[in-house]
């Protein structure tokens, strides 16, 4: 049985950041939440999902809104409990699992939080291999999941509940009171039956998230190559393995960055260190969703881009990113489940309104007739 | 028993629109609604709010939006039910009687036409006393009813359920949601006991539209006087008596009108028959909240100010004024339930973000001292 603990907290908390692409919010918040209840429980067991029985019954609970909103508004678990609470009532049966909607960014300690208070172990898993800026883009939803009752909850006990007809409907009018609520609601959704959960996550992302900062971790205590290089011999080893690629490495010269509609929008320039290697333009809303190198698309949703500390390899929110900051750019393929074209369709280029279709990293990369071959 | 039926409905849904101080949405559309489901059930009981029996337990139906939008989007009174459904579900007590909201507009007609459709009767009375454009607005709200549950429906059959601490926090979050639901939504809201019913409503206000618009159709077919001045003359010895005026005698100049955050907002600009009598200016949130000639005010909130077709006395709601109109603009003082220290903070001009104390029609008209004296 794997387990979350104070041992391996700081790997965990990196891992998340790295899968949060850039969105989620400043790990430092999800580290102290976490390690606050760590301290009192000692660890979170985690459930693999092949192990998760017909008897469970799962609910998600992620905060909705815009990162920047993080720093003054914290996510709260009291809050989170109390719409798991009233989704129980709504639907008659007692949650006995927390599964997190997300595996980047606070979202993916936040439902380990809500789990150590509640006592209840987390499914190793998401619904989203990654983190992404909106409630319908999960496998969940794309499994079938019903994402109502969708309950949101401000900090001052009011609650908001929606019952829709499709995941981004609920997106749609949710956004709207999340804007309301002050820029961030906490939000319990998607409850589901251990044979649904089992069927429609992205399987063993919060061992992957641990495994990721152990990587980050063990290359500097070595000392002996770059971090960035580190990251990508682990992905190509990893179950499954998976292509990655350091798509840039460079400084920030310029970042355009606006709160509005419930998200966190924005571009980043970088320069290349080296004249010859050109500028990157990165497109983010919450999570970074487009690079391109010289005008080029290097790397696309839902294919993971990370900006990282070009030295430590610690991994840059959108809200923190600033001028000067040398970085490197990490490439990650999504995983299959992620690229069928009806995830594709969930989450992919067009649904963040960029007028491109997917290509892969790999394809991207190498040209199309490689990948291919 | 008093009742509205076929015979009374014209002149109850000319009473509306006149008691909907240019809100609520062109009446056309309320009387279309009401006139079918008479055809089918012959009339709708009124219960006197003195005869409402503690067994009674009552809810109230309202559309939520800009009357802008009504033309595109019918009120529906089967969506409307949905949500009394979900409010009884949520409370575990069946409705045994519909509530009107407000007794100006559309929203007057729809708790008729809900309330025909469900084989109920209608309490007379209402929490506006007119129509206002926020959920807030209500004497229920002053006499601590809660307006939760508060169910929105959009017409595909989806629901948002608030439980807030406030009506105020109600209004801003579900106005968030109608803009999204596409500028109208069907809102299920104060459920409330017999007692609380009879001792927070506006009394008799079914009655008062009927009484209004009888007013207004035997003074055009004595054809003997200004059918204003009938009206002025009917306010004179209505019960309880009521101060009223014709606050101008013009035609409508230049109008500003927006479709923005969930209300109609905009100006109309009128100037005087006789050029001597000036210009009025009339600004409005969904419904007239202030007029003013030369530059002074003469009617603000909670005061009803209603603008009527100077030949026929037909009332002209904010979305159907136009260029050219000839007008005679009617001031009616507010029960003096309305205009209690609490009201006033609900309803008064400060609610409108009109940076004035409210001050009576009387005393605008008379002066302070006469109007105390």
């Amino acid at each position: 049985m794997s387990a979350i603990n104070l041992d391996n907290l700081a790997d965990f908390i990196r891992g998340t950041a790295i899968l949060g692409t850039g969105g989620g919010g400043d790990p430092y918040i999800g580290r102290l939440m976490l390690q606050q209840e760590l301290e009192k429980c000692g660890e979170i067991r985690l459930i693999d999902p092949d192990d998760v029985g017909d008897d469970i019954f799962t609910v998600t609970v992620a905060c909705m809104g815009a990162p920047t909103v993080f720093g003054e508004k914290l996510p709260n678990a009291t809050t989170a409990i109390e719409g798991i609470r009233r989704i129980e009532k709504e639907v008659g049966r007692s949650v006995n699992a927390i599964m997190p909607l997300e595996a980047g960014g606070v979202n993916a300690t936040l439902p380990l939080t809500v789990a150590a208070r509640m006592g209840l172990p987390v499914i190793d898993g998401d619904g989203m291999g990654r983190a992404f800026p909106e409630f319908q883009m999960t496998t969940f939803n794309i499994c079938g999941v019903d994402c109502s009752p969708f309950v949101m909850s401000d900090d001052f006990g009011n609650t908001v509940l929606l019952e829709t007809d499709s995941a981004l409907r609920t997106e749609t009018y949710g956004r709207a009171v999340c804007v309301k609520m002050g820029g961030i609601a906490q939000v319990a959704s998607y409850a589901m039956t251990g044979e649904e959960a089992r069927k429609s996550c992205v399987a063993r992302t919060v061992s992957l998230a641990r495994e990721i900062g152990q990587t980050v971790r063990e290359a500097r205590i070595a000392g002996e190559k770059d971090i960035c290089d580190a990251l990508v011999d682990y992905f190509e080893t990893s179950n499954p393995p998976r292509f990655s690629q350091i798509l840039f490495d460079g400084k920030v010269q310029d970042i355009v960055r606006e709160t509005r509609d419930g998200w966190t929008h924005g571009q980043v320039f970088l320069e290349g260190l080296d004249e010859a290697d050109g500028e990157m333009l990165i497109t983010f809303r919450n999570e970074y969703s487009q690079a391109t190198v010289n005008g080029k698309t290097v790397a696309i949703v839902p294919d993971l881009i990370s900006v990282l500390d070009r030295e430590t390899g610690e991994p840059i929110t959108t809200e923190t990113l600033r001028y000067g900051q040398r970085v490197k750019v990490l490439g990650v393929a999504a995983l299959p489940v992620m690229r069928t074209r009806e995830a594709v369709e969930i989450f992919g280029p067009r649904a963040f309104a960029i007028d491109e279709e997917f290509q892969s990293l790999e394809t991207l990369a190498w040209g199309e007739a490689e990948a291919v071959g």
